[in-house]
């Protein structure tokens, strides 16, 4: 079977990552340990680390693979999990999270991770950030475990606007293509816009209007559009990127989350019902704890938010450190890939070509 | 453990349903077949089965326990998977599909049932049965597995309309109450309203409009409103229908769906890996049994058409003879209880109130 984490591929070379310590529901000691546990694979990342300078400096000095190796920005104050991102703004630049964007809009670090308030975040990163000149509405993507050889397809929008119109959904499908090229190593990838049905005259009128779009700009992004696929197609290996508004987005991320727990679940219940059934479990414990890695919500921990001037990486908010780690070697890998500069090409080539369009048919009218 | 499968209960006293034998992907035998299966639950069921008339004859013939309990209706032609709704009405009065139909609105019949094209379903359905009056749009009802008691939770629109304004989601919301109280037996629902997160502010205007038109309705139809949930609850516990809009409803469920198939294929997998997980899956048989008919979609096969002067069922189309006998499992019970009549009087209900608070608040401005 092929090496299914793609996603951390080989070591990945010195690059500098800005981390929100203070963000998660499990405090900065988990935070730190990620930390650690990502440079196993990546031995020469380095950290911009934001939060209260004390207790930071004590848990680095705990990790010896850490020494040397991180920067520390004290921060006063954290964003709590539960606060309203418009309130969070009144003592937004005192806090770990503004401290983390700030690194990434200095360039002094190329990505960020926080396991902190998603909405507050992305507030922060737009406002600090700023869109990527054309980009109407960001867009936050999320793997997807799937059958694909590579072992994950991109969703997006996950959930940071709850609206679309037909030329964000085109912007998503660029992003996303970027976004699977980069981060997955996939050079041609498969787009497909999300629906009820996958008769091309199904959905609202968005959807219609996105379907043209998106099959126009497919030549020249070099990506392949196979129309409209089904909430069945997520995890399937006809397609790589899915794209979709976020409300969508978010219910589906939820419901495949949900669905897999409550497997998980059932199936450790099963195997706990009787005495053979236990000792089943141990006979099969090894291709179990392989389907249970496969499923693993903690590998495809990392929501990316697109579409800004600068990668920003959200991590799950109760992470552990795997998960926290996980987060780190994709921001590794796509600070690695120049990702940000990828995706503003795209947009820019987009709308350049959009232009043309325009400017020809103006020249040759019908 | 509880007996989980709530909805087939005791036997179900003589009731009459109609079945659309020539719909599905696998032909009549299948739903001859299933029809027979669903005798040993429900022995005093009887049927007006339509389609072609000699095909249907020896098919029921070969079946013992159903002499004397079908009454064929003739019909020329049958309604293909891939027809366009619109197009199937030019011949639509010759197929089984709407002989069907017809049996339920003539009242020979309580409730039909058809594995056939769910489009030209609903659409003869709308035509025929027509809509309750107070009702702007059906929908679709399907049955969620879940880690409530009865295990199954209700939601709706599974894919009717692809919109849904505030007024259709509160009707969405009675229909779904009268659904889980006369299939499922809880006696008063708890319902939530499907959101990107649990915050009463969240969500789109209309959302925000349902939220406060389904609170307000609670106390008189009886039901407790425990306002937003998200994509991970559709099989909790702490509900019992999900109110959605038929886009978002489909792409949760065709999300669930396959997931869980991703899983269980997964699962497979890993147990014919090894010599040793080979005799592990041997060892699990009984376990995995039950773990596999507790998430098996052809328990839950029956999506249930609301809002329409009479109770029809749409079974998956690729549904086998087990699926089948779940659908008409579903259809005895709902018939049992005449389920479309209690659905028309809590509309009428609701509207009432509505009508009444408008009065009153006309009288009393504020």
């Amino acid at each position: 079977m092929a090496d299914r984490t793609a996603l951390t591929g080989g070591p990945i070379p010195g690059t500098v990552l800005s981390i929100d310590a203070m963000g998660g529901d499990l405090g900065p000691a988990v935070v730190v340990s990620g930390m650690a546990k990502s440079l196993g694979k990546n031995p020469k990342l380095r950290f911009i680390v934001h939060g209260n300078q004390a207790e930071l400096a004590r848990l680095i000095e705990r990790k010896r693979n850490l020494t040397g190796r991180c920067d520390i920005r004290h921060a006063a104050q954290a964003v709590r999990m539960d606060e309203k991102p418009g309130l969070v703004m009144r003592h937004g630049h005192d806090t770990s999270m503004w401290s983390a964007v700030e690194s990434v809009r200095t360039n002094e670090a190329k990505v960020a991770v926080s396991c902190g308030n998603t909405g507050a975040l992305m507030l922060m990163s737009m406002l600090r950030l700023r869109r990527i000149h054309g980009v109407n509405r960001p867009a936050i993507a999320c793997l997807w475990p799937s059958r694909n050889p590579h072992g994950f397809n991109v969703m997006l929008d996950a959930g940071a606007d709850i609206r679309a119109d037909a030329k964000d959904l085109l912007q998503y499908a660029l992003m996303g293509v970027s976004y699977a090229r980069n981060g997955l190593d996939v050079s041609r990838p498969r787009v497909g816009l999300l629906n009820v049905g996958t008769e091309d005259h199904k959905g609202r009128a968005e959807l219609k209007t996105a379907h043209d779009l998106i099959e126009r700009a497919a030549p020249a992004a070099d990506f392949r559009f196979i129309g409209n696929v089904e909430g069945g197609d997520l995890p399937s290996d006809r397609v790589d990127v899915i794209v979709t508004d976020g409300f969508s987005g978010n219910v589906a991320l939820k419901t495949g989350e949900g669905t897999a727990r409550l497997i998980r679940e059932l199936l450790d219940e099963a195997f706990r019902y009787s005495p053979l059934s236990r000792i089943a479990a141990l006979l099969a414990y090894t291709s179990l704890r392989r389907l249970s890695v496969r499923i693993d919500p903690r590998r495809v921990n990392g929501g990316v938010f697109l579409g800004l001037n600068g990668t920003i990486i959200k991590s799950h908010g109760s992470s552990d450190s795997t998960g926290v780690a996980a987060a780190i070697g994709l921001a590794a890998r796509l600070a690695a890939a120049d990702f940000t500069r990828h995706v503003s090409t795209r947009i820019a080539d987009a709308e350049q070509a959009a232009a043309t369009t325009i400017h020809a048919d103006a020249e040759n009218p019908q």
